[in-house]
């Protein structure tokens, strides 16, 4: 864990998205205490009529190039933590690959320790 | 807020998938409190493989044009809200693009406000 | 319910992903109370960029083979019952289609049981 789901248009470059992938793990290794070696992301590319964003919800303005990253973790996080973490993405991937911060969505799932199981069949956090 | 992410099988038309995308938008704005211009959606395609269903759970007869609506939302609406919405998206969606009620499964997760950042790095709802 | 989302790389032949979904369903039914014709599941694949995985951390040695398998059902489970779930799957997702355990990464979404509705805009768990 974390597992992470990146959603986005169809369109960028492998270093486009790769540099998004990245700077997500940075950002939460920085603010989340999320080791180093530990990342589990997904990258899914949508065209027009499969992603549908709002422009202008709650007057920010929002272009094409919105990403939507869901991030499912154990409920371990303060609210400061949380609000560092979203600074940090907004942050990182402003700086590359250049996203505007207006285009940075992020939620947040949390579950217990002993949901899940990264590999062997154990629950490592339970 | 809310996230949807929606599944279903491939080989339906753009207008089809705008209509299912737009009358589930417009199902949460009547009962669920979510403004008009609140809209973050992603569908999601797949082919008979990588996409299994029941065709007859709790004695629900469904096809392959079943569709799941998988909804995360903040954890703030009643049960009777969570009612009125299931049986709106099942309503609008018979109506246009003319799905069948029992091909509508739909999914509610529930975070806190301070979950989500809608852009510029806050939390917005926090 | 459940509704399980499985993620990993592109390039496994139909019947590899058929034995993955429906081990998974296998395990979920006999550790988890989950009737035999309750299965309702989406699989994506992903090339390299899209899909980011650690190949050692918590020193489970991982390859390109891992899938991430995140489950939501009702929080109605024992942490008993989820260990006996994720060592199930393992075990089974290893007989056939012959993945290593360590490649078998589980999380679970927990949700109550108001927020389903599988059919005809009811709420048949309420």
């Amino acid at each position: 864990m974390p597992l992470v789901h990146i959603s986005m248009r169809h369109g960028k470059s492998d270093a486009y998205r790769k540099a998004i992938i990245g700077n997500i793990h940075r950002a939460m290794h920085e603010t989340f205490d999320v080791p180093e070696d530990n990342g589990f992301m997904t990258l899914t590319e949508h065209d027009a009529t499969n992603f549908r964003f709002s422009a202008s919800y709650l007057g920010i303005a929002r272009t094409e190039d919105v990403v939507f990253i869901q991030i499912t973790a154990n409920d371990t996080r303060t609210a400061e933590q949380k609000k560092a973490l979203f600074q940090r993405i907004a942050q990182l991937l402003s700086e590359h690959p250049g996203l505007r911060p207006e285009d940075v969505f992020v939620n947040l799932i949390e579950v217990r320790k002993e949901n899940w199981s990264l590999g062997n069949g154990l629950a490592q956090y339970a």
